[in-house]
């Protein structure tokens, strides 16, 4: 079960909100508070897996028995955690939509010990797989035209990660994942063929090779690098002579100079008459480098994107918070120096012509102008609202991403020293904002 | 079950060695090409879950049958699927000993599908967690004598995570972790009071503070920075007085000038005669600001330290990798630029004075001197050597890297332009690696 699968302090104050009737509903807000200095946007994602999570939040007499003996919490309290569900309401950005700074992506409404419970699980998720796609979005504005295929799973942050980075960079437009279980856990067209050591098995190349194409006739592609890459790519063009294919095919460069090394290759492919095979490259590629392979004109097919997507090297993580916005109809904030939040649950209003930024107003304000509300009610009583199948999931989330690509302006979409936008606070919500805050400013009760 | 958490390309690989009756054993060397420039030293860790790893590696029928139907599979290698299962010997550094770059972690020596079907997951495996428990280390370097708290859940790459930046930070001597399973899960002691939605769900501070203490009189830490932090400590020190608390007890500081806070917190404290009132720090930490308030003698008693230290966030990853290095009793190596390798199975040779660098050399060598050797045999025919408590292996694990870390070089140990060891090679294993590059060099079989 998952009821342990959070912070000892939550549990603690879900303990003394139920032992003292604290029932009101309370509202949190999860949003980032700054973006990394690399990141012009961020890719919403995660809110499936959020989901997941808190409908099958509950603890098992195992967990119950730990609180019990290690924790020392009393019986009345076990007995009420023994029966708790998440039955709150949530309002989200859809997954795959481009966010910024100070913008909820998800906003959790639930009697106040449930959406405390949560609160840890469903700020990893979304954080985790938000890093990860607007990460892998960087690299989808690096390639332009070429194929991306995810290749991190032999360095995420454990094997479960590893779907997690499968399923967030397919949303940002990977077309494929080395990660099997992945590919099939969410309907990825699985990738890959072979490694060096498959090579170093045989006597030779051209016998690895001849191996290979006879076992995997279909778009097999040849690792060409693991002696000498010219000569590696001569061995793959007389074993495809030697056996006749004609097919989908390709050569892979896992080291050296990429853009060279490709050159090197296309001709000599080229010259033997296979215009049709593709040149994948691979081996500690990022954004930064894709791009700067684009700009060369290296004549590459596709990128198989690993490490320093998966793990979001140079931003791994973000600087997300959930903040409890309400009790019951009064709006909270809190004052901490560098930390202060913003009171009630809220509403992101987007111009869909990309002229003005976002504005951040109250959920229930009506929009300004013609303006589009982001957030969207994805749960109720506990209870997704739509259909739960993973792979839609994604192809919906990708589709999201590639309308909303379109439409994010030059400035914060380029690679290099990006201005992401920045939310304007709508006057309804700042009026609240002074309201409370001059009130906590008082010591008063508000 | 576990089949399908590998790359396709693995899957793609062992298919052809079964189907072309492949069978000899292979031997994979696991180790990182280097360090990242911010680290003097790497702690081993993540063995106890890769050992798990082989040990349940199986093909389900669902597995099978997404092999069949969309990777396509054939009959005759589906059926040897079914029936695989890891039966190889490994041979490993326990974890929470000190290691440096080119030093093998791991070695397997296994049928050559088996060997390479688990490359990514036990690459994986070992990669995120000693990622992790080389970053924490760096926390207990900077810390001294205060207590350090894992804090990370909220932010680590996914659920199951968390539980394993719990694992490697208490590995690299952090007492405690926030995350209640991974507590549970390894026999460590869970940590956690309030948050600030704690403070803001009540009336005032006063009514939080109360309210906490009576539910939870046994070493409350109150979260004083919500609103004001003098204020919110004074508040405390009012609460202690009003419900007569004389025990354990704290403050947490969360946000602000952390150092001048901390003096401020003392003296208010000190004048209540409240000197057993614990500080402790958290926010935005890592090894650097650690050192900083250390040095700067603020009376700090402990940290939580997140997500810095949970996404190793200047280094999220490491440069490892898993290389075949014989088949059979043929030693093989590859000459990628960049990615050379050097063939055979591999001991790593210690000096326990720690006047001389450790020595890289064959693992049928005897030891130089009277060396140390590292790896150890953990696994023989699939089954783990060693019994596998949970808690007990964390402690063990603890212990070595105690007595590494009292081992270590100060120029490798220090957090600022740390000066890693570097391992020599034998002169056999150096004799080794001319005969087999002359070999690849002269395009003969070796």
């Amino acid at each position: 079960m998952t009821g342990l699968r959070t912070d000892l302090y939550e549990l603690r104050m879900a303990a003394s909100y139920l032992r003292r009737d604290m029932v009101e509903r309370a509202t949190f807000s999860l949003f980032v508070r700054r973006l990394p200095p690399q990141r012009g946007f961020l890719v919403a994602a995660g809110l499936a897996e959020a989901l997941a999570f808190l409908e099958g939040f509950a603890f098992d007499e195992g967990e119950l028995g730990y609180l019990r003996d290690t924790v020392g919490l009393d019986e009345a309290t076990l007995a009420a955690l023994a029966g708790l569900r998440f039955t709150g309401d949530v309002w989200a950005v859809p997954e795959g939509r481009v966010v910024f700074a100070d913008e909820p992506l998800l906003e959790v409404t639930a009697p106040i010990a449930e959406a405390q419970l949560v609160e840890t699980g469903v700020l990893n998720l979304i954080t985790f797989h938000t890093t990860i796609a607007s990460k892998a979005a960087r690299c989808r504005v690096a390639a332009g035209d070429a194929q991306l295929v995810d290749f991190a799973f032999r360095r995420t942050h454990g094997i479960e990660a590893g779907a997690g980075v499968a399923r967030a960079s397919a949303i940002a437009g990977f077309a494929a994942t080395s990660d099997v279980e992945a590919a099939r856990r969410y309907g990825l067209p699985p990738s890959g063929t072979m490694a060096h050591s498959y090579v170093e098995a045989f006597p030779d190349e051209r016998a690895a090779f001849r191996a290979f194409a006879t076992d995997f006739p279909t778009n097999p592609v040849f690792l060409v690098d693991t002696y000498d890459t010219p000569a590696g790519v001569r061995a793959a063009v007389e074993v495809i002579a030697e056996l006749g294919l004609t097919g989908p095919m390709g050569v892979r460069l896992d080291s050296g100079d990429l853009a060279a090394l490709a050159v090197q290759t296309r001709a000599i492919l080229d010259d033997a008459r296979l215009t049709q095979a593709q040149i994948v490259a691979s081996g500690s590629l990022d954004e930064n480098v894709i791009a700067a392979l684009v700009a060369a004109g290296a004549p590459i097919d596709a990128y198989g994107v690993g490490t320093r997507m998966g793990v979001s090297f140079d931003a791994p993580s973000l600087d997300s918070a959930y903040k409890l916005v309400a009790v019951g109809d009064r709006p909270v904030l809190k004052l901490s120096p560098g930390k202060a939040t913003l009171p009630g649950p809220k509403q992101v209003f987007r111009d869909p012509t990309g002229a003005d930024g976002d504005v951040v107003g109250l959920r229930d304000e009506p929009p300004p102008g013609d303006r589009e509300p982001l957030l969207v009610p994805v749960m109720r009583g506990g209870r997704r609202l739509a259909d739960t199948d993973p792979a839609g999931e994604v192809r919906a989330a990708r589709g999201r991403f590639d309308a909303d690509l379109a439409w994010l302006p030059e400035p914060a979409r380029r690679l290099a020293d990006p201005e992401p936008l920045t939310a304007a606070v709508s006057p309804a919500l700042t009026a609240l904002h002074e309201r409370v805050s001059a009130q906590v400013g008082r010591g008063g009760t508000y």
